[in-house]
């Protein structure tokens, strides 16, 4: 046979792979997992608040009374209890949800690539929140969609600020509780307004809820697909109050489209592992997270006000940030001049790292944001390090 | 707050999602999955094979020393340490495979899904074998390409038949070992000519390999993708030799293909779950799969021979099956005459079930086509439920 190596094939990619970038947070996740650095860059939950004698136990348990159908092909649905479990724990307050409503997905990341496969043509108009979550921009993306930017506040997304941008929109994506990347909640007051105003332009409206749980007083907070059933897209995850390497997500939505994505996963990955799913519900069922949740909020809130403390100890004023009331991230917002990249360049020669914020930015970045993580860094390592950002960003002024 | 139920959403789907089917297996799956239902029609390996036990042991063993790593994000292409093994067991014969070619996938759908995403553009034409895997026909439907049909014949794709159709072809997607549906098996010398005429034409060629360790003799078959490195994407999985509902395939290809895939999977599902990565890993590294799968190509050769004995005894002459030395299928030719689909519904009535072959053609389909699946029945049974089949098929003569 006869191959010509020394003229190798040259790949032609997709128009959709030719865009494709890596998430810059992975690529500084990289540089920073060295255990020196004070990494405040991680979007990963404390690997304290695994429950990893409970899985175990779980595992050990599904698969002495049902390895062979474990371990076999599952439904791409789902499993059924699991999605019972889910549709029953939306039915609470008056609200009606079906086990048909619920399609368990690989994490929420698959959702977001599912819901930009079967919603999105190409140049169709997105609308996401100023700033939002960068891995939904990424997965959107693939899809081919043109952004426009919802504008925001303190309070989070205005919902008064969509109908200027709504024509020809296809969907609204937000994140309501402990936004990432900025930490706001969105108010009880604009959640009402927001669903009402998305099923007046027929809007469908994605709620992104992986922190929803994890409000450091335990107040819950309302769900906006509770609000109206028919018009919103919930996306849960087990990641941040069970444990994200299982990868487990799902979501919330109306029949039919919980079908049109069934059939796109069928296409994409056949079925969520029927074994996890199995184990979950084994770790669930009984009320496990009532009392684990607990303990999770009281450690990231317990670290979210040590790093409040050194932010008013340390930081400049001129500087100002987010006060986020559950969740994992902190928002900071520099004087305009100052460019979170080079000070990143700065930080990581002192040992520091977090993430910079203009990729949150579907349009318009702002180079002078940035955000922090402070759930897996202890307490006196916070300290130190926001001291040292302190200084770098104090050299600047 | 007003929202007008009377009213609700329209939901307005992609046009790719407009065009997404249901699998017909997996519709006629659910018919069939009655215990009194003798069930030819599966794609599922036999439960029986699974190592129930040892996968417990695995789970357990991780849990216990690595828990909080296997249960936290992973990095987007894989376990490093079942890389380097699936590395080390390619680069055996004179072939060198490094890690970095190789990406650990959510099931080998998953590697259709993500070299459909990367590959192929909206009317791109793409190669197929006449006929075809339907998951891999489904996966890349999604992507909008136009199918062309290249020629077989009982020793597999005929090479010679590919450059009248490969102009401005993106990829050929080919199953050579006891092919699903056909059970049929590429002839060594077309495999040189096929990796060789593929090279010359500089087309990617995908060699999707499920079932290549289960051939029934034992006998390895030379792997293209050892051929020419450089110029072939080889699809693997652990369903069929281990078990299947843990989800966990790899691709071995060229590293700028491997880069771009890593992108495309990191924007569609972040990673694969690290802790089934790690207890295969656990699993395989000291060479459970050498004695394993022995067991399980004696189990699936036998009940094909139950099978091939009940054909030669209850099908009228005018019938026709192909003979496989491998894996869990056979195809069935019969009489022009005969729709498959009519004679199904005959079957069902008499409780036996089985999967007509005309989805599995990409273009022209033979409606007097059909496949059966050996694995999951017991010798006994397989000798009734082909006898059903032979006295409906000779009343059709």
């Amino acid at each position: 046979m006869t191959i010509d190596h020394s003229n190798p094939l040259q790949w032609r990619f997709s128009d959709r792979a030719t865009a494709l970038q890596s998430s810059a947070i992975r690529e500084i996740l990289k540089i920073t997992q060295q255990p020196e650095i004070i990494s405040f860059a991680g979007g990963l939950p404390s690997p304290a608040t695994f429950p990893v004698d409970v899985m175990k136990a779980a595992f050990d348990k599904v698969l002495t009374t049902s390895g062979h159908t474990a371990l076999q092909y599952g439904p791409t649905d789902g499993y059924m209890p699991l999605r019972q479990w889910i549709a029953d724990s939306f039915s609470k307050d008056g609200a009606k949800i079906v086990p048909e409503q619920v399609l368990m997905v690989s994490g929420s990341q698959q959702a977001l690539d599912l819901l930009g496969k079967v919603l999105i043509n190409e140049g169709d108009r997105v609308l996401v929140e100023t700033p939002s979550y960068l891995g939904a921009l990424q997965a959107f993306s693939v899809y081919g969609p043109k952004f426009a930017s919802v504008q925001t506040d303190d309070d989070g997304l205005i919902p008064s600020s969509i109908a200027p941008v709504a024509e020809g929109a296809r969907l609204l994506y937000s994140l309501p509780n402990f936004q990432n990347p900025t930490g706001r909640t969105l108010s009880i007051a604009r959640r009402h307004e927001l669903v009402e105003t998305c099923a007046r332009l027929g809007l469908p409206l994605i709620e992104d809820d992986p922190y929803g749980a994890l409000s450091y007083n335990g107040d819950p907070l309302p769900k906006m697909v509770a609000m109206n059933p028919d018009g919103v897209i919930y996306m849960g995850s087990f990641s941040k109050v069970l444990t994200p390497g299982i990868r487990l997500g799902y979501v919330v939505a109306p029949q039919p489209l919980v079908r049109r994505l069934e059939l796109a996963k069928q296409a994409a990955d056949l079925h969520t592992a029927q074994l996890t799913q199995m184990v979950v519900h084994e770790v669930v069922k009984d009320g496990f997270l009532d009392q684990h949740i607990p303990t999770i909020r009281d450690l990231y809130g317990k670290q979210c006000q040590a790093m409040l403390d050194a932010l008013a100890e340390f930081f400049p004023s001129g500087v100002k940030w987010t006060r986020p009331q559950g969740g994992m991230f902190i928002w900071v917002t520099l004087p305009q001049h100052i460019n979170a990249v080079e000070l990143l360049d700065a930080a990581i020669k002192e040992k520091v790292a977090f993430v910079p914020g203009a990729p949150f930015y579907a349009t318009d970045p702002l180079t002078n944001t940035l955000r922090l993580s402070f759930v897996t860094v202890p307490p006196e390592r916070i300290r130190h390090g926001v001291s040292v950002l302190g200084r770098l960003i104090s050299a600047r002024m």
